[in-house]
């Protein structure tokens, strides 16, 4: 059994502060500002050039794939870490668009992330043979999967609602039409038990600043199943993912397997973190981080749902069929999160309507989903969130 | 006048090392340890989600960019910070074929780096129309500029030789053509005086973890003409190229002007070191920093020619025509380098027989450079490069 009082230990969280919004920044890991300070005094202050290979600096992003991997069913040798996601959106889904080039139909939908749209978007652009982005409603992907579709692009857990798609079954279906899958596990990757290998996907890409919890701008990472790893054209062809970078030669040879995906020289900083974030996996058991995550998100939507009659559920209701968050509408969402920030409950809006809560076991207790579930009560009876100053769109969050 | 013991007692240097290898990955700023400390323990720590406004991390890549323009003779607004030097040159160059529809041609030279002309390739096989990547010798490049060139891709600085492009003639050669450029300053910016918006460059990028010192790893800048960069279409159109990127619209429209060339979320580590990094350029005057850089190369060159006779220079002997760095050939240059490194010199090889030292007058002065050449002046005098353990290749440097 997982033990999270020993788990929530392994992270600096601020007194007096509930954070419920570590689907978007996960909180500090204790080790992780010992192993970046290493990483800076002793590793680039004193090894300078050599750190690349003495302190593993070029290593890593495989060595971090792999540790990532045992967290969404992908083997070792096939997960790789490095650039942001929505580059890794975009590398996966050029590598992909060019396994069918007989086909122009990129399907996705709504419930997407921008990013992953957008990337899409310029893609179609750059490579102007007529491709077409065709977005559905979530519901309504399984039924557009059709012998024309090249690509079925989706993120598991829609960021808005925390609805999960059907990876098995969807992946199967496209499969069945001839297409190939690019899955985006953004809000899946540490918050559900995800099987990659099993689902039978092409592709997947996802962050590592959600539920990894490996700080600010943290690299993303990529999987490409064995049976395209060794085939797959990057379109993103850098150096790093030639088959020998160091002999400079003037044209590109794609290295073995997954190390292909790598492109250029990857943040270290970054990856000492994400090494510390990663320490803190080695001591749960997925089923068991679920499991809670479960009882947690049921236990807030009871409490909220008795005491805030004037909001209303944007996440299924059944527990299977979300990821680890909660959603719920309210003409005054954008109000409401800012009177619960200023009571330091931590959530964030989503326009139009939309206020979401992230459910962590890893630092986050019963305890915390009910102070948190009174912040809000008391917000909603009180109508404080019908203050001025919690009406200024100030930007993030 | 620059102070360069001031600045020189910035920078944290290993003792007993000196270090020639600052145009591969710069030492780390004094400055940059408390101030990754700082992100770490008081922004991401503290502040968690709340810090991308707070703590200024959404707003960093605009700054910063703003701060390198200083350097590379870009107006406030024209340059920005994000992604690999790799994804830079991808962004650049796939917008610039954007706008020649009409053309096909890629003109560069044999001196550009490997991933430069890697990632051509991998955009010319995502695009499939046709477009062909022309390398020529570096001498030869002007001669090739036709109506043809789509776009000139090159690197200002050879990062073998340390041969520098006249960037003002050539763009003006590329311009009378109806060709744009794409400049890749990797090894020019801070290295010697470059003037972007002089020279008329439609596209420059370059990268802040050699001579600008923000440690490994660190972000990749893009710069973009102004008469561009309200029309420019980005081909790797992310969500913070947004513009109103919390807006989560689904279609994506560019943000104003340099914005929209941002993709992912920005490395915040890594932005925290190179704020500490830049400050040490407010310290200094490019000028000056190009007089004593050509000082220095000077004297290692000389010292070197009279000392080592099985030595050839592979840099330009004429100073102006070189950067900030100076190779020679040897045929075991690989052994050479590994006794010089034994010996705690520290420079680097490039395949497949040049020996490269960086001169950086930010912290190196000339006491290192005659230290340097009576190292090598005893390394190739007594040969002690033909020992087995200097000969058995390693990987990285």
């Amino acid at each position: 059994m997982t033990d999270f009082a020993a788990t929530r230990s392994q992270f600096h969280l601020p007194p007096g502060m509930i954070y419920l919004d570590g689907n978007s920044l996960g909180p500090l890991p204790r080790a992780a500002a010992s192993r970046i300070a290493r990483t800076v005094d002793r590793e680039w202050g004193e090894m300078l050039i050599t750190g690349w290979n003495k302190a593993g600096w070029m290593a890593q992003p495989a060595v971090l794939g792999d540790r990532i991997g045992r967290l969404i069913g992908a083997a070792p040798g096939t997960c790789i870490v490095g650039d942001t996601l929505s580059i890794q959106v975009y590398q996966a889904l050029a590598s992909a668009l060019h396994m069918r080039p007989d086909r122009r139909m990129i399907l996705s939908d709504t419930g997407n992330f921008p990013t992953d749209l957008y990337m899409a978007e310029g893609l179609i652009g750059s490579l102007g043979q007529g491709h077409e982005l065709r977005c559905v409603a979530p519901e309504d992907v399984a039924d557009h999967i059709t012998d024309e579709v090249a690509v079925l692009m989706l993120t598991e857990a829609d960021y808005r609602s925390g609805r999960l798609h059907d990876m098995i079954a969807l992946t199967a279906k496209a499969h069945a039409a001839g297409a190939l899958t690019v899955w985006d596990l953004a809000h899946t990757a540490g918050a559900t038990p995800v099987d990659v290998a099993g689902a039978g996907a092409d592709f997947a890409v996802g962050c590592t600043y959600k539920y990894l919890n490996a700080g600010p701008g943290a690299p993303a990472f990529i999987y490409v199943a064995p049976a395209h790893a060794g085939t797959v054209q990057p379109a993103l062809s850098g150096w790093l993912g030639h088959e020998a970078p160091f002999a400079f030669d003037p044209a590109y040879r794609p290295g073995p397997g997954i190390e292909r995906m790598r492109v250029g020289t990857p943040p270290v900083l970054h990856m000492a973190a994400l090494e510390a974030a990663l320490d803190v996996w080695d001591m749960v058991d997925m089923a068991d981080v679920r499991a809670r995550s479960i009882e947690l998100t049921e236990r807030f939507i009871g409490g909220v749902e008795a005491a805030c009659p004037d909001l209303t559920l944007a996440s299924p209701r059944q527990a299977q069929m979300r990821g680890s968050q909660v959603s719920f509408r309210h003409p005054q969402g954008y109000a409401v999160m800012q009177a619960l920030i200023a009571r330091r409950v931590i959530g964030d809006f989503r326009a139009p309507d939309i206020i979401r809560f992230g459910f962590t076991p890893l630092y986050i207790g019963p305890e915390e989903v009910d102070a948190a579930v009174a912040v809000l009560a008391e917000i909603m009876g009180k109508r404080l969130w019908d203050r001025p100053e919690y009406k200024t769109r100030a930007g993030v969050t």
